[in-house]
């Protein structure tokens, strides 16, 4: 599917501030996937579709994830979670995206998972640093993703993490087994 | 068994400055048992025992967590773990504690496990505020203590899993599970 496409669809699925967000990380992810070699083509169309289901009700996302099966742990954990999972559901049944590898990074771009894809680790930082972001510590991800960006995925999940237990709020799972898998040497 | 055969049995196994530690967890766990009414005699029984396999070799360590087949992902975690679910094993086969209370509360008190019972709340909350400790944070754990149980275990928890974040060292899961059970309200 080509990028125009990709985008008429998506910006009817989002508001004018979420669909500029998803500007920003399909050309950070562009230019993450140059630097580290992965598939560019592959890159544009995840970082275009990640956050296709961003502004489903909850309740049509707790059916879908009810329905199909996904992890169920999903259902007591932040409603934040969902529309990950739900998106890459949706993106294949609706806008006809079949490749896995495209999936599985909108699937995982906001829990991670332990062994990452290059291409899973690509969205998942292009979403953290896009030029659009503001929040504290974003800058030091941005530099880490020019050398290294394992350690540009570490940090951010460390200041995810960190960002939740300020809160009070609950961690998901697969977010600490992403963090655990980085720093232990399973990459 | 009584506090001074207790001693008696641990002194053995431990350096002076562990010993001294012991102490101060015993007597901090007496106090949290009387003004969160647990049973007194536990806390002093399980306090005392509870580093007492803290200086046993991680080859004999990694043995009986394999033999006694423990939680086998303790493998793969920090070895400062193994201590607490072999010290419990070993409570019971060379000293002879066998209320599983007691054990229990040696068990977990370096992970945590959701839903930990008052027992091993207060044995863990003592082990981290007993008046020999001196890291940063330590002193709001012991205000919380005075106040609420539960308050001073999630402080605790969140110091103990932002300095491994900030170590770049993995997180046990049970920690973050048990975090999570407390914040989300499953206590």
């Amino acid at each position: 599917m080509d990028r125009e496409r990709a985008l008429a669809i998506v910006k009817e699925k989002l508001t004018e501030h979420r669909y500029i967000h998803t500007i920003g990380v399909m050309e950070t992810a562009i230019e993450l996937a140059k630097r580290y070699g992965a598939d560019v083509k592959k890159a544009e169309l995840a970082a275009i579709f990640h956050d296709y289901a961003k502004f489903r009700s909850k309740e049509e996302m707790r059916e879908i994830i009810i329905d199909q099966n996904m992890a169920q742990d999903l259902l007591v954990h932040n409603t934040e979670l969902w529309h990950a999972p739900v998106g890459a559901y949706l993106v294949e049944k609706e806008a006809g995206v079949t490749n896995s590898e495209v999936l599985n990074a909108i699937r995982y771009h906001t829990s991670g998972r332990p062994n990452m894809t290059l291409l899973e680790k690509i969205i998942y930082v292009a979403d953290y640093i896009e030029p659009g972001r503001i929040f504290p510590g974003v800058q030091e991800v941005r530099e880490l993703a020019k050398q290294d960006l394992d350690k540009a995925l570490v940090q951010s999940l460390k200041n995810t993490i960190t960002f939740l237990l300020k809160k009070n709020q609950a961690v998901y799972p697969d977010t600490i087994f992403t963090y655990n898998s980085l720093v232990t040497g399973g990459k």
